[in-house]
């Protein structure tokens, strides 16, 4: 991965000249604001603590240089590619520990323990929640756990299971099963950089999740290894024997343990893929539909409907997120609509089943108000599905400040909820701004909403302006009784509104297993769960 | 409920006199066998212990008499109704507690905690495991906190969503629903007596859970008033905010503190119900359709698969869990293939999409080798669904032993698992024995195997004789890595067993969860985890 951006560093978005003009014009950016990273050796890392002789004699391998430390020092949140492009880190962890398998992961926990070291698991340092950041506590000095060796593969073909190593990334893991004839469906749009074992500590979504599940419910079982030992459920499709552990770990973001092996249910390979477009009237029409596929059963497997602002942008940013030439065309036609929100559909599986569903489902939008837009804005959709994350490097580029954040409510709620974090951002960053939004996983009782905001970025002030941003939002979402989150995970940016999310009896709880687990607080300190 | 049985006490279930007649012949049972209960003013309860004077404020209504004890003195699993019927009660609440509303239930809590009170929350008395059981632990007395006043129901059209409180039995409740056209789905064969929380506490599963998915799954937030206070998840869809704390309520069967409301999810009230019955030619073939299904997503949604020796009984007892005449001759027309396996399928929701997946299935039914045995199989299953309980108090009053327990395993185990119980069972029982089994819900990795074992009842020593049974088979569970319940849950029967199930580590961090919420640990004791 870039070592201050996202994925492959040969890669480089092409963004449309006009497109960037009128971005520009929107948000009143110059040319001067115009920016590019520091080079990697301009950095500088804090001085590395030294790490006790027990730890490095538990680990095995111990990396130390400068580029390994710095390549596990943040996340891929705003803050941290601020942070990383302008060489500025307050944090980094004293050394890199890459143990061979659990075993090992278990010797490395027990010495921390022992030596009061600050353990970050990391995997593929994708967090966008400041899950990675090299946080000390009160120890004597952090490392960071690379779990890349933990990467095995164990198939049942006949119970369609598989259980993988946390280490595999999403590709890696995706190209292991195909040749099993299988996959786990599970594509985020941190995919080609994300891994198993972060999959399942932050309760990761795909953009398929509607049709595959999210990570967390293609889990059967989990392994654990803490500080005071391992923790393993049964592999079993289901139990009543009380209170689910398998629930407590996912989503448990390296602060009890780290997750040593994954158990998934897996799908025979799709045999064919259909994405399509579709454009509703408004965001109000596009949620009635979604609701409506939603609550009969007959989702397709991605649905993703994007808010007036959000199809706009697309449309202007074509060839990213949007869609191209043609589909823009037969959108234009519909203009007299005004406006419009963008649904993309999409079906995987058997030939006969993909074309017997997508009929349930178009009837659905049609029913409901949507015209069709064909495939090409599907295909478009399904080309630049992992690209947002290189164009915001692009942006940022540019000096636009460029961040996501999502959340979740029921049906009956999702419309005060919308208007109130899109109100909130607006406020927060004035007029020259853009706030999008779109839902992208949809239940039965409710969705997520997915914001995306741009602004200009003010040189120097970034992280100031990006905290008055983000903490607007969520004090919206709180006030709404909204989730501070659906799938990016607490990591530090969160954890202050956990106390609204389980309120004080549910954190408590939570501590209670964390410090049977981990007494010692090693544990990725300073996530999760708010200080107190 | 009848005081020592099942059900509405006017109700008694006739059996064929030949199926009598062959069963009695199949277990070495004879006309002196036969035994009715004693009467209810035979049963000599214990003394009840005086109940503190602060409790007694706090909770309002307090009943004291014999009756109101002797009902919540036990639930309904065979050493239950043995004690019950020969009125031999070692243990009985010291009185009945029935706070109206979560605050009632937090005050009584708290004065119990605070004079040490064991408490056992009491829905409709249904647990097959010891779960209602008035252990008194190292406290000074022991109540039966009942939670029948809890009966809100609080509906949100747009989200489908329905927050009940934990006292609405499963008839109540559902007929609440259906006069907002909408149902839960969720009808396990206890369904007529059990309630509301009793379904959330231990994660119940219905017939129809393949369709509408288990007890645990349509609950999208629940609160739990504790000892220490009150516990509330929120109502949304999904949240990636950390582990989950809804996960850890469910499930937790009364030992954390009182389930003081559910939100659910709920669906559109099916226009049509359709239930059929199919033959496979053995278990196996049997199994790998039900697992073909399953795993391409087509499952009906109430799937059954007996083993061919329930099929054989079933046909005994026609009119009870089997079915009539003409099917029969249907199946006596198949009777070439020696033996079978009879496959009850359920589809309920709108007619065309009911007729739509019925096809699919159908398909695959067939091409998996079964044959139809059409409609009167599945509406005959549908008459005696709840009809288990009441068969076996008549089977109890013939002097049979009778009872069930269950599993669940993945595919590639549940072979293995299914001859190990079996095995061990009939080894417990000996040669006079009929212990048979059956599929009742299916994953894609998995399902749960539930046995059936009737054999002659050793007077007087009934409940040793069924220990041996019990042991036998959940140690042959345990060696074969299966789970101890899928869906009966844990009380106290299988508490001792919850070891190989969680590990210690497991337990430990349940039990930290525990102490947290109830540090004087008067909730439940003795059930869920075992005692140290």
């Amino acid at each position: 991965m870039k070592w201050c951006g996202w994925g492959d560093p040969d890669r480089r978005l092409d963004l449309p000249t006009e497109a960037i003009q009128a971005l520009r014009d929107e948000l009143g950016i110059v040319p001067g604001d115009a920016i590019e990273p520091v080079t990697m050796d301009a950095v500088e890392l804090p001085e590395p603590r030294p790490l006790p002789q027990a730890v490095r004699v538990a680990a095995g391998e111990v990396l130390e240089g400068a580029d390994e430390r710095l390549r596990r020092a943040a996340g891929r949140s705003y803050p941290d590619l601020v942070r990383l492009r302008t060489g500025r880190l307050e944090t980094a962890p004293d050394a890199v520990l890459r143990p061979s398998d659990a075993v090992g992961v278990e010797a490395v926990l027990r010495a921390c323990a022992a030596e009061s070291v600050a353990v970050v698991p990391f995997g593929g340092g994708t967090s966008v929640v400041g899950g990675v950041e090299a946080l000390r506590g009160d120890h004597r000095c952090v490392v960071s756990l690379d779990l890349s060796r933990l990467r095995s593969v164990s198939f049942d073909q006949t119970s369609l299971t598989v259980a993988l190593g946390p280490g595999l990334s999403g590709p890696e893991a995706e190209s292991a099963l195909e040749a099993l004839g299988v996959t786990l469906g599970h594509f985020p749009q941190s995919f080609e950089e994300a891994t198993i074992g972060g999959f399942a500590a932050t309760r990761s979504a795909g953009q398929a999740s509607s049709g595959y599940g999210r990570f967390d419910e293609l889990v059967t079982a989990v392994e654990l290894t803490a500080p005071v030992g391992r923790l393993r459920t049964l592999k079993i499709p289901h139990t009543a024997a009380g209170p689910s552990l398998r629930e407590v770990v996912l989503g448990s973001e390296g602060s009890l343990g780290v997750i040593t092996e994954v158990s998934c249910r897996v799908r025979p390979a799709p045999l064919l893929r259909l994405y399509e477009g579709w454009m509703a009237a408004d965001f109000e029409q596009g949620r009635a539909i979604v609701r409506d596929l939603a609550q009969r059963h007959e989702a397709p497997d991605v649905i993703r409907l994007s808010d007036e602002e959000e199809t706009r942008v697309s449309l202007e940013l074509a060839g990213t997120e949007g869609f191209r030439k043609r589909a823009l065309d037969a959108y234009l036609g519909l203009r007299r609509r005004r406006g419009g929100c963008l649904i993309i559909c999409g079906w995987e599986g058997e030939r006969e089943a993909v074309h017997r569903r997508r009929s349930l489902a178009q009837a659905r939008l049609r029913r409901g108000g949507a015209a069709a837009l064909g495939g090409s804005a599907g295909r478009s959709w399904e080309r630049s599905r992992y690209a947002g994350p290189y164009l915001r490097d692009e942006l940022m580029n540019l000096g636009v400040m460029v961040e996501t954040l999502e959340t979740a409510h029921t049906w009956s709620r999702l419309g005060e909820l919308y208007r109130a974090v899109g109100g909130a951002l607006r406020g927060a960053l004035g007029d020259r701004s853009i706030v999008m939004c779109h839902v992208s996983h949809a239940y039965t009782d409710g969705a997520s909403l997915y914001f995306t905001f741009f602004t200009r970025a003010r040189r120097g002030e970034e992280i100031d302006q990006w905290r008055a941003a983000k903490s607007a939002a969520c004090e919206a979402i709180v006030a709404c009784e909204g989730t501070i989150t659906h799938h990016h995970a607490v990591g530090r940016d969160h954890a202050p509104y956990m106390r609204a999310e389980l309120g004080e009896l549910g954190l408590e709880a939570l501590g209670a297993v964390k410090e049977r687990l981990d007494p010692a607080g090693v544990m990725n300190p300073g996530k999760l769960l708010p200080t107190p």
